[in-house]
């Protein structure tokens, strides 16, 4: 089962990345970009076909390596297999 | 509205940070990880409402600078607004 960990600075840290590409986008004249957040994508692919063990690994893995939960939230997302 | 893109190594070109993630994971007993890539999340607040604008400004901006089209594919998802 393929799943996604989307790992994002949380709210009220500094996104220096985001910074930069944002300052970036308007230099390139992309005026219209009001915010830009960056983070980590991490694609998993798990051994098991049941969606809630997935989910449950996941979400372990996230608090033991993948996140830094101090100042970073995840999102885990199941891909749909096409 | 907000954009998310998702920038990965393409298909072939190595990902250092997949493979140590997923010895990493292997380590901490998860051995049903059977392959890890990894990537950057770009999110976007962009300045209309409407869709198609802005999923054709965020394809702009990927092969601009976002992305390096090269070595990596790019993925855009547009947010539902909650």
């Amino acid at each position: 089962m393929r799943v996604r960990v989307l790992v994002t600075p949380k709210q009220g840290v500094l996104d220096p990345s985001g910074r930069a590409t944002q300052r970036a986008l308007r230099e390139l004249g992309y005026d219209a970009v009001s915010d830009v957040r960056t983070g980590q994508v991490i694609q998993l692919e798990i051994a098991t076909s049941d969606a809630d063990e997935a989910r449950r690994l996941a979400g372990e893995m996230c608090e033991k390596l993948l996140a830094n939960p101090v100042i970073e939230s995840y999102e885990i997302e199941l891909a749909s297999d096409d």
